[in-house]
């Protein structure tokens, strides 16, 4: 069995998998590792400065000659940072939360593939519209950033009906080779994984960081704003982030608007508190048991879901 | 292909597919027409006087030979309505919502199997604890009440590397073939769909209810307490309803403290809004476009299913 799909004939890869662009996190290294594996590697832009994605770049460069991509938080970004990556011709783009519309002609008259991440059907409606090349469609399981109101598993095939021929990727709550099938068999072209790929080597991760993403169980994780709050970190309210728990959060849960009555107080509890920074994980980090390499991970996915689908196509007697 | 599994196994049917115990939806000719399509159909118990199951029972009985069972709430459901199902020896008795250790010992006793409902790691553990046959995994996507905090599909791989040797069937989003495969691929033995057979002609809901049903996208359900508390329904506050929206959930999104400070008020308002009670949908409601009968949309399920898996298993060239 060969997982080939649309998407991995429109880039020339092996297996439908795709490294979520985590700002910060999916550094060049990360980034190459994957793409080295067989799947699409991507470098997390988020809004990073232009030294830090050239350092990244570079090394991705160094690793691998096999195509990656780069993707940016769409709200923030600056324009002069996506030319700036236009002009290094990724094999892709992939643009998340915010309207898309001022940087896809860009991308587009490049001839750079346009990857954009949709939450729900009018963002999926959209995107066709500004000539999306792939749909990236995030679930509120996912790890990090989401708008979170709609699930992986019936979201996917609603926006596979929408996209015709578009290819669309399954993203959220996929940590392990039964999510990449169950993304296939609902008609994604492939899946793209963050969280899993945060418990690798080459992820940008502290040590005690890795150490509970392996801990945790599909229970420990919640989405709000807290944390985006209290580090001040200018997330528009439409993105709440998906986070394990902590003790800050356990003191703040539900009550924003204390939180913001007195900033400055809760600011400082957060730095004052070792343990508050938030450590992004989706719903699928219960299945995250493992550190191991991005390259290694990629395969061992891939044939997991080959095992899945074999599965049920042959049930024992 | 034939989709076994150790449920379809364990009950001696056809297709690996359960019609939800809907309260007062799903009465005895939605479950017969189920099991006569080959896959397992239930009773909606829900919390009704033992004079509607006794005539749904009976529905069921003229209408099928076929095995069916039946489904309580359990926070709700009286001994003697649990009892009197035990005497009736269904091919299955399900319990959601609460402890079902008052009533495992009595329905395991008499040798029916137990179906729970679960919708997270704890629930699991305790429902394998008290001797559950068959757990049903409930993710947040689902129509009706649920607990509301995990996605079917991480939750279903975790729950079944829990649940060993146990089958356990996912629930929450499934309206179509694409969904019940990828609950098999996920490692579930089935899938639990409750949207997709309201819109049936068997299903006990209003003209108006199917025809909302069928005009809604998977975007149109959001999940609160306000219905519950203005119709007085007496959930616990544990488990909000996912339903489609309307102008009463427009009017009072966001504001329960507020319903509640003048509960009176807010419920004759709810009385004289002739659009304002639930219509139970989940979000694969956007999945369904059509009435059909149950029988004819198991087998429709099935055939999607295989085809879908088909696809995944040989690509085209």
């Amino acid at each position: 069995m060969v997982l080939t799909t649309p998407f991995t004939r429109l880039f020339g890869i092996e297996h439908p998998i795709v490294s979520a662009p985590m700002g910060g996190i999916a550094g060049g290294v990360l980034a190459a590792g994957v793409s080295n594996g067989g799947a699409l590697g991507m470098i997390g832009g988020g809004r990073e400065q232009i030294a830090w994605l050239e350092r990244e770049w570079k090394l991705a460069r160094e690793n691998t000659a096999r195509p990656f991509g780069i993707g940016f938080q769409t709200w923030a970004v600056e324009p002069a940072t996506v030319a700036w990556a236009v002009e290094r011709a990724p094999a892709a783009i992939m643009l998340s939360f915010g309207d898309p519309t001022p940087f896809a002609t860009m991308v587009r008259a490049a001839g750079i593939p346009l990857l954009i991440q949709v939450t729900g059907l009018d963002a999926a409606r959209r995107a066709l519209d500004v000539g999306a090349s792939v749909l990236i469609v995030q679930g509120s399981e996912a790890g990090g950033h989401g708008e979170g109101s709609r699930g992986t598993l019936p979201l996917v095939p609603a926006v596979a009906d929408l996209a015709g021929d578009t290819p669309v990727l399954a993203a959220g709550g996929i940590s392990d080779g039964r999510g990449l099938a169950a993304a296939l068999v609902l008609g994604a072209s492939g899946a793209l994984l963050g969280t899993r790929f945060q418990a690798t080597p080459e992820a940008l991760i502290t040590v005690e960081g890795a150490k509970a993403l392996l801990d945790a169980s599909g229970d420990d994780t919640e989405r709000n704003r807290i944390l985006d709050i209290a580090r001040g970190a200018g997330w528009p309210a439409e993105y709440p982030a998906r986070t394990l728990r902590n003790a800050f959060l356990d003191r703040w849960r539900g009550r924003e608007p204390e939180l913001l009555a007195d900033l400055a107080a809760a600011q400082q509890e957060y730095r004052d508190d070792p343990h508050a920074a938030p450590i992004w994980a989706g719903e699928g980090v219960g299945l995250v048991t493992a550190l191991e390499s991005a390259a290694d991970l990629v395969v061992r996915l891939v044939a997991e879901a080959e095992q899945a689908i074999g599965r049920v196509s042959s049930p024992p007697a």
